[in-house]
C-alpha cells in the first residue's frame, strides 16, 4: 500500500489526510501532541480541529517524525507559517530524494518574509524539484464532509505538479495544475489580510456592498504585490486568487473573517487571538506584507490600514472610513487605468 | 432646485432616487402603478420593493411621463430589461438634447440581444453623447440605509461619465468612472447567470468551496464573452466585474441567488418566478447569453448548463455534476493557460 505523511494535525492537515485516505493511501498524521495522537488512533476523531468528523481507519497518528516520514511516497506539510522551518528541520534527516513534498500553508515566515517553498528548499535542498504547493477555495470543514471542492497545485516543475494532482484528485476533490508557484503561494497568503479587513468592516456594521468593494480592491492589491514578486497576474484571476479570496471573505467557516469581525465589534487583538484558540494567519501576514510593500515598492492601502489597526492602535472605524469614504471626489476606477487613454472627450 | 427623473419605482430605482434626494435633487419617480404613486406621495414608502424604508420628502411620484421628465437635468432609467424599449419610447417625446441619461438596468433585450444603451440610443438618438450606465456591487436594501457603497459609471464620453459621477457621489455612495461602457453593461448583466448557478448549487446542498469554484469560473466566462463583444478584460477585475459578481452570489439580498436556490431545492421555474414576485433578470439573461455564445463563438459552460436546466428540463443535480465533477482527470487551470508555455520539464 502507498504511504503518505501529513505533518501536523490541524484542521486542514486532517482534511487533506482524509482525502489521501479516500485515495487508498496509508496515511500517517504527525503531531507533537500525545493526547491528540491518542485521540486520532483510538477514537478516530480530532475534536478540537474538526468537531463531529469521524476519520478513516487508514489514518494513523504518531509523534515520531521518523515513523511518519520513512517510506512515504508523499509528504504533505501544513504547519503554521511560523513553525514551518522547525518542522522541515525535523523532517530533513528522514527525507529521501525523489519524495514529493506538497505544502498547504498560507503565509510568510515572519522574520525573513520567505515564502513557504523557499523555507522548504533551504531546509531540504534535495527536495527542490519535488516540491509543490496546494491552494484554492477549500474550507477543511467542507472537505471532511466530501463536499465538492476545487484546488490548484503549483510547482516550478511539471512532473511534481502532476504527481501531486494524481495523489489528491478524487470526484469530490478536483485538482488543477498551475506552473506559477510564486503566485499561488502569494495569493493564498495575502487573501487572509483582506478577510480580516472585510470582517472588520462587517463588525463595524457595514454591509455586503462595502464587503464587495473591499474584495475588489483587495484583489487588485494582492495582484500588485504578487506581480512585483514575480508571479503572473493571471494566477490572481484563478482559484488560488479570486476563488480563495471570495471563500475566505464570505464564508461562515473563515477564521480570519471571524477574527476581523470581533475586532470590528471592539475586541482587542490579544483577546481575539485567545478566543479563536487557533492560529489566525492573517495577523502575521499583515505584518509581513507591510514590510513586503516597502521591499517591492507597491501600494497596498487595505493592508496598510489593517496594519495600523493591528499594530499601531488606530481606531478601526477611522481605518475603514479612510478606506471607504475619504477618497478624492473625482476618482477613476484605479484597476482599469490603462483604458482611460482611449476616452472620448 | 435641480430636478431628476427616475423611471420606474422598483427597489433599485427607489434607492437611486433616495441618493439623488440626499444630493438635494427634486426627484420625480415615474411609475405606471397608481396605487404605488399614491403610496409614495402620501406615505413616503414603497413597501412592496423596499419594506421598512421611509423615503425623503424630496421624492415625489407620478404616472405622467411628461411631468416626470420635463425640466429634469438627469433622467435615471431602471426599467426591467424587457420593458426598457417601451419606457424609452414613452420618454422620447419629452427628451431635451443635452439631458444626461443614466441607466442602471442589468440585462439584454430578449428579442434583439441588444445592450440597454443600444436600445436607448435607438429610441432617443439625440442622447448618444449624454448616456452613461451605473453598475457595481450595490444592493438597494443597503443603499436605502445609507450603508457605504461603491459603484461605477461608464460612458463612451468622458463628460457624460463625470456628470453622472457628480450627480450621485456622496460620502456613503462612492462613484468611480470607467470609459468601458460595453464591459460595465455586460458584466452587470452576466453576473446574474452565475448568481442563479451558485444558488442552484447551494440549493442542492453544495457548500462554499463549490460556490467559490463557480464564481471563479463564472468570472472567466463573463470576461470571455465580454471581451468578444468589445470590452476590455480589465473591467471584469473591477467593481462592475468581480465586485458585482461576488455581492450577487454571496449576499442574502440577492434575488437571483434565491431563485437559483429554490430551483436547486426542487421547485419548478414557473413556481419560483411566481413566488419571487419580482423580476429575476438572470433567467432572461441566461437565454440571451445562450444565443450570444453562438453569435460570438465563445464557450460558457456554466451558462450552457443553466440554460439546459431552465429551458430544456435538465435535472439540476446532473447539471451541477457536469460542471463540478465530470472533468478530465488531467486538467490544467484554464484561466492561466498562457503560463504553461514556460513550464519546466
Amino acid at each position: 500500500m502507498k504511504k503518505a505523511a501529513v505533518l501536523v494535525a490541524g484542521s486542514w492537515g486532517t482534511a487533506l489526510a482524509s482525502v489521501l485516505a479516500d485515495k487508498q493511501y496509508d496515511v500517517c498524521l504527525w503531531s507533537r501532541n500525545e493526547q491528540q495522537v491518542k485521540e486520532i488512533n483510538e477514537q478516530h476523531t480530532n475534536q478540537r480541529y474538526l468537531p463531529n468528523a469521524t476519520l478513516s481507519s487508514l489514518i494513523r497518528s504518531t509523534t515520531s517524525m521518523e515513523a511518519a516520514v520513512v517510506d512515504a511516497e508523499i509528504i504533505v506539510v501544513v504547519a503554521p507559517s511560523h513553525a514551518m522551518r522547525d518542522v522541515m528541520r525535523q523532517c530533513a534527516p528522514y527525507y529521501r530524494e525523489g519524495t514529493l513534498i506538497v505544502h498547504a500553508t498560507k503565509g510568510f515566515e515572519p522574520e525573513t518574509l520567505n515564502r513557504m517553498s523557499e523555507i522548504i528548499r533551504e531546509e531540504i535542498p534535495s527536495s527542490a524539484k519535488h516540491l509543490a504547493v496546494l491552494s484554492g477555495p477549500s474550507h477543511a470543514e467542507e472537505v471532511i464532509q466530501k463536499l465538492p471542492t476545487t484546488v490548484v497545485v503549483a510547482s516550478h516543475y511539471k512532473a511534481a505538479a502532476e504527481k501531486a494532482q494524481d495523489a489528491f484528485i478524487h470526484p469530490y476533490f478536483r485538482v488543477y495544475t498551475n506552473p506559477d508557484l510564486v503566485g499561488v503561494e502569494v495569493g493564498g497568503a495575502l487573501k487572509n489580510i483582506i478577510a480580516l479587513a472585510t470582517g472588520l468592516a462587517n463588525g463595524l456594521g457595514l454591509g455586503d456592498n462595502a464587503k464587495a468593494a473591499l474584495i475588489t480592491r483587495g484583489l487588485a492589491e494582492i495582484a500588485r504585490l504578487g506581480t512585483a514578486m514575480g508571479s503572473s497576474p493571471l494566477t490572481f484571476s484563478g482559484l488560488a486568487g479570486v476563488g480563495d479570496l471570495v471563500v475566505t471573505c464570505t464564508s461562515q467557516h473563515s477564521r480570519n473573517w471571524r477574527a476581523g469581525y470581533m475586532l470590528g465589534q471592539g475586541a482587542k487583538l490579544d483577546e481575539v487571538l485567545e478566543r479563536m484558540g487557533m492560529v489566525v494567519e492573517g495577523v502575521k501576514t499583515t505584518k509581513a506584507a507591510h514590510f513586503l510593500t516597502r521591499k517591492y515598492q507597491v501600494e497596498m492601502p487595505i493592508t496598510e490600514q489593517l496594519y495600523e489597526v493591528l499594530f499601531n492602535g488606530k481606531d478601526s472605524k477611522m481605518a475603514v472610513e479612510d478606506l471607504m469614504v475619504r477618497v478624492k471626489t473625482h476618482e477613476m476606477e484605479e484597476i482599469v487605468a490603462p483604458q482611460y487613454a482611449s476616452w472620448l472627450e
